[in-house]
Formats: structure tokens, C-alpha cells, sequence
């Protein structure tokens, strides 16, 4: 465990992430935590395939957002929670593999809204191929009790 | 059972739904199949959730898609098959309720890219609010065999 | 001149549009007012298209985007100012005829964040075609002198 | 004029965007041209302007379009048309300054669909910002006569 993994960042994210139920059904887990700079790590199974065998659209989506979401989120002071309020994802190639990681990046980072894309890679036996791009705006709420992280 | 249900286009995309690994892992249903127009319906629970209790917006998205893509399906002869290239989702109220309802519907069909949009509601008690609104383009595929419906 | 048309609304409406230098430059021009529900119009010609002849998406976009916005500001109380965050838009069919017609109209009106499609239409000799479809977010800014209507 | 300027990517580049009446009704100018990124350049006024003063979303839109069109077409091979299907913009910053900057870059190029972004930024005495950020379908068309580069 590096020196960055403890600090309060890092637990602030592993906590929030760890209430997603969404995540857990699917299977998905953190990977590198970086200010502005979230991963999100899906193994493929048939249990998040659409129908032609291939990760459905809908799962890519799901880590690709929450990404982009603590993406965000590791920018903003405690107390602040974030939501999305919008996003667009482009579908470039059929994902499969053994793993789709989601690499989310703040592009600008406002009081409000912050901008952050995802970029979303299949990995087979290491081997990464871009398979989605995802844009999305996320907006930062504070004093609300429901609300945080 | 009515007599559009029985038809080849129901059959069809029933089957297609079922391979749906995605579906079957959140709990989604088939709601109603019209030509141009497919409902998929999500039970709310704490498996499909995001950090602050309300429905992930990934899972959101994930019905909606489905709802979109086989909106454009039911238009398309037997043989094509959907992709879905890309889609844009606005998240406009916290998810929460008893049923997440995503109602497709083809706004333009082309033979090679369809529009299509869904609107995708809360609802609780039988009282719907709306919660997200998805346009998605479809791409038609054929002579592949291993993307089929 | 009806007697909607002489209310407040729709002369902050016509004042705003007239100080928008590109809708002037274009030669678009504003149609129906109705609360939540804008319309522009742009005369096609030569000086708006692109490199095939039809209508340039980007300006298909420029009124799709105006009408967006003013639906959303006539639902905004005085003093307030809308600036567009985001939109989308799909470009379904050449926008190709006589006048291209941009129809906004508000999905959900937020606090701070207002969601409105806007499809647009090309009119030839009074026949109606689908050429795009746009989602936009709209900001509801106050309290800024300098961002107002 | 360096060698590369010569090629005939770049003679095919500016007789299309020559072809665009809306570029020259904007006053806009292709900047660098480059395989898989084409730059446009939208000299600020009054005649490009929304209600506040800022440079239109809509103008903004264009630009980034016409770099994103031009940035899949140079990929292309002679005889290839170019037509935008949809296309989402972030404007995370009001647009104002001397000069406003597109710089289209493919993503994902493909047979029938590629994905491009441009950036956009307002250039202001030499400093740059950032103001929008757009990503693109383009589709690539052939044996079109009516569609070409």
C-alpha cells in the first residue's frame, strides 16, 4: 500500500463505493485512485452480457459513470456529495475480454458542475482495447444530509 | 394474452431478453412490446443502488438501453440485429420508488441507424414521476451470425 | 398579435433574441412564444450550408439550441439569466428544403438545472420532415448583471 | 508551406471546406490540418455573439463540428463523403476572447461509423482556455455523388 492510498481520499472513496449496491451485484471493483483520476474494473461473465455474448452497454455504462462520478468527487472537499446529471457514451467496438477497466479523468472541475470523461478498455490477457468513451457532467451538492460522497 | 403478444415480433424479443445476462442479474422485466415501442421494468432494491440509496444511474441506463434497443428490433426484419453505438442520458430526479419503468420508442428508422428515445419513470404506488430521459442511435446489422436480434 | 403575445414573456423573449448577433448574422428569426415552448425559423440559402449543399449541422444546431433555451427562460422568473451547459443532438436526415423550423420545448423545469428537447423540422412548400432531435441542459443564473434573459 | 500542407488531404480539405457558405458567413478559417486532426478558427465579434455577449453555443458548435468532420474525412480514402449523425457539446465556459479554436482529433476511426472529439478553446492575447469540449459520430459515405469529402 503506497503512501497516497491511505490518505483520506482514498478511504472517503473505498467507503462511498462500497454502498454502491450496483457495484457489488455486478461484480465491479476500485482500481487506481488518483486526484481527478478514478478506475473502475468489471471481469467479464455471463452475468453482465447482453445478448449477443458480448458486456452489455448498460454494465460499460454503470463503472464507466461511477468512474467519472469519484473522479469528480476525489476534487471536491468532504462534506460534498456528487450526483450525475448527465452523460453520453459512445459504444466504439463490442466489449469483451477478461476484464473492462474504465478509467475516469476530470476535463474541468467547477464549483457546480464538473466535467469528467471516461475512457473504457477491454483487457485481454493484458491486452487493452478502447471500447467505449464516456462524457458526463457531475454536479456537486453540499448541506445535504443524503447526499455525501 | 392478447393477439399481438403471440406474434412472431414478441416471440422474438422475449427470446433475445432472455440472454440478457445483464437482465436476469438486475431483476429487470419485460413490460409491454408494441411495434417501435418496448418497456423494461426494474424492482428497486439495494442490489441495483448507488452510494446515497437511490437507483444507480447506471442501472437506470442499463434499462433504458435495453428499452431503446429493442424498440428499434421490433421494427427491423427477422434476421438483423441491434447494437447500440452510442446514447445520451439526462438524469433529472433521484431514482426511488417501488419500479423503475424505461419506456422506448423509435423516433426516426433508418436502415442503417435508428433514434430512439426513452423516457424512464419512478414509480411509486402507482404515482409516476419522471426520472431520466435517454436518445439512443441503434445500428442495424446483417448477414452476421453472431449478431442476431 | 394575439393577446399572449403582448405579455412580458414574449417581449423579454424578442428583446434577448435581438441582441444575439449570430441569430441576426444567420437570418434566423423567432416564431411562436408559448410558456415553456419556443420556436426559430432560418431561411435556408447558400449562406448556411455546408459542403454538400443542405443546411449545416451546426447551424441546425444554433437554432435547435436557441429555441432550447428560450423555452426554458420563459419559464424562469425576471432577472434571471439561462446558459446552455450541454445538449446533444442527432442529425436524423440532410436538412435540406425551404425553412428549417427548431420547436423547443421544456421536459423538466429544475431550480438550477432545466432539461428541454428541441426537434426541427425542414419545411418544403409547407411539407414537414424530422432533420434532428436535440437534448440540452439549461443553467438558471441570478444575481449576475452580466447574464441576464 | 510546408511539405505536408501540399498533399492532397490537404488540397481536398480546404476546396470542401471553401464549399461550406456557413464557414465563410461566420468568418471562420481552417487552421492546421494533420492526419486525424483538422483545426477551425472563429475570429470573435458582435456577429457571432448570443444575448450576453459571449460567442453563441451555436457558432462554438459549428466550429468544433466542421474540425471533427474534417478530422475523420482526412482519414478517409478519395471519393468518401463525410456527414455528422450526432454530436454532443459541454460548453464549460463562456466563450469570449480574440479568437475561438477547434481542434478536431479522431478517436475510433471505422468503415461505416468513426468517433472524433475537438476541443475548443479561447485564445485571448495568446492564452488559451479551455471552453467546450465536443464528441462526434461521423459516417462515412460512398458511391454518393451528391456526397463527397
Amino acid at each position: 500500500m503506497d503512501e497516497f492510498s491511505n490518505d483520506a481520499t482514498v478511504i472517503r472513496i473505498r467507503a462511498s463505493f462500497a454502498k454502491q449496491g450496483l457495484m457489488t451485484t455486478l461484480g465491479a471493483m476500485l482500481g487506481e485512485i488518483r486526484p481527478g483520476s478514478v478506475e473502475v474494473i468489471l471481469p467479464v461473465s455471463r452475468s453482465v452480457s447482453q445478448q449477443h455474448g458480448f458486456v452489455h452497454g448498460g454494465a460499460v455504462s454503470a463503472i464507466a459513470d461511477t468512474a467519472a462520478g469519484y473522479s469528480a468527487l476525489s476534487l471536491m472537499p468532504a462534506g460534498r456529495g456528487v450526483l450525475t446529471t448527465e452523460f453520453k457514451i459512445n459504444l466504439v467496438a463490442p466489449a469483451a475480454g477478461d476484464l473492462i477497466i474504465a478509467r475516469g479523468r476530470v476535463v474541468k472541475a467547477g464549483r457546480t458542475l464538473t466535467l469528467v470523461q471516461a475512457e473504457v478498455f477491454a483487457d485481454r490477457s493484458g491486452d487493452q482495447k478502447l471500447v467505449a468513451l464516456l462524457t458526463a457532467t457531475m454536479m456537486s451538492l453540499e448541506d445535504r444530509d443524503d447526499i455525501v460522497d
